[in-house]
């Protein structure tokens, strides 16, 4: 039995996540079907991350077990032909029988675009938050630094997700602007559900004033929900690099 | 009677075009349907250029005539109100009367973007043309000389389009490579009915190898269409500006 790692990319828009749903297009489901095409059985996909609806994917990681003997370099271009336009293989390998996309992960990399200028972007209303008001990256950049480190960040996720710990360790929370894109991008051992998202929210209050800068300290360490900004929308979110 | 300039930004994927049609979905009449919302009666609209369906507006100008006392600073966030997240109005202005988007227009500046990797690209299926064999932009940057200066470019238009000349002058035609995405600008006093397209497609011809860089000066001279390369798809090109 082989092993397969796939990487994928994916605009999220049209999907209602990764993970299979019912009566809801998920891109599990729609790879599943593309991958049954050409190994003629249908495939126990295992993802790296659970994405939300309307977020996306620049590298996410996938893999299935098949009898099929299909060559790897033969694989992209075979699923690509089935899949549509807004999912796209880049490269297949096999890999040993242990390895997992979700349980083997090291260290992921998200980023979450803003777009902070008073009128919307006819090209980015699908990947990036429109934030109409003045953010002040500066401010934002102080705030980041509360997120290094090991922490338990109970205070920056979203409930109806069932998880071990709560603590994560951030490696780098970087805060980027080019023209009026605002980039930030985390990486971290891991993320809980809807938490990049919650940290973008709380940025964008810390940039705009609503939060003081020299409090997110005590904001993480209070675990309390209540107290960080609002959970920013999901189209705005990548999953950029998954690493093992 | 004021005569107000609006500047645009349209992503044109789900649009016929500019230009109003019968049974079809163009800019010119979504917008249209915006303004009489804000100034109670239907504009005469006069746009910069006709695009085609898919082709995309960084920066598209057009014009109205209204009674309509609403201050021109006003006009972007109520226009925007009305308009689908696709097409935006960055900045409204009042002109003098004589002023017409399509007539005073001086220079044009237009961008194709070519994607050159063996997979496609899940994010710019909708922005680019996906080519995925080898293309040598040295050969392609030698071809793009010969364009520059007053040529008859009639081996560079489609049919279908009535103009009193097929002479235009390009001022500068540029190819840049970053990653897997090659951006060819071209700015000119005018363009013909799908001239930037076809100027793409025959670069893309030259790339290939398809046809010799040397050729080019004779291609353009021999005003054969047949002789010049294919048209590039529509998604691939966007209006970047229009000077006065």
């Amino acid at each position: 039995m082989r092993n397969i790692k796939l990487t994928l990319q994916f605009d999220g828009t049209a999907y209602h996540g990764w993970q299979m749903q019912k009566n809801a297009l998920t891109v599990q489901e729609t790879l599943s079907c593309a991958i049954e095409k050409i190994t003629g059985s249908k495939p126990q996909l295992v993802g790296s991350s659970r994405t939300d609806a309307g977020v996306h994917a620049k590298k996410f990681i996938c893999n299935f077990k098949t009898e099929s003997n299909i060559p790897p370099d033969r694989i992209p271009t075979a699923l690509n032909t089935y899949l549509p336009c807004d999912i796209v293989c880049l490269l297949a390998e096999d890999e040993k029988a242990e390895f997992d996309s979700r349980f083997s992960a090291k260290k992921k990399c998200y980023t979450y675009y803003i777009f902070n200028s008073k009128q919307p972007d006819a090209f980015l209303h699908n990947y990036s938050w429109h934030f109409p008001y003045d953010l002040d990256i500066s401010k934002m950049k102080k705030a980041a630094k509360a997120f290094l480190g090991k922490h338990d960040f109970l205070g920056f996720a979203a409930s109806g997700f069932t998880v071990k710990t709560t603590v994560r360790e951030i490696y780098s929370l970087e805060i980027d602007k080019e023209g009026d894109l605002i980039k930030i991008t985390a990486e971290g051992d891991g993320f809980l559900y809807n938490m990049v998202r919650i940290m973008a929210g709380t940025l964008a209050f810390v940039g705009c004033g609503k939060i003081n800068a020299d409090e997110m300290a005590e904001i993480i360490a209070s675990k309390d929900r209540k107290r960080a900004g609002v959970t920013a929308p999901p189209q705005g979110l990548f999953l950029t690099e998954v690493y093992y």
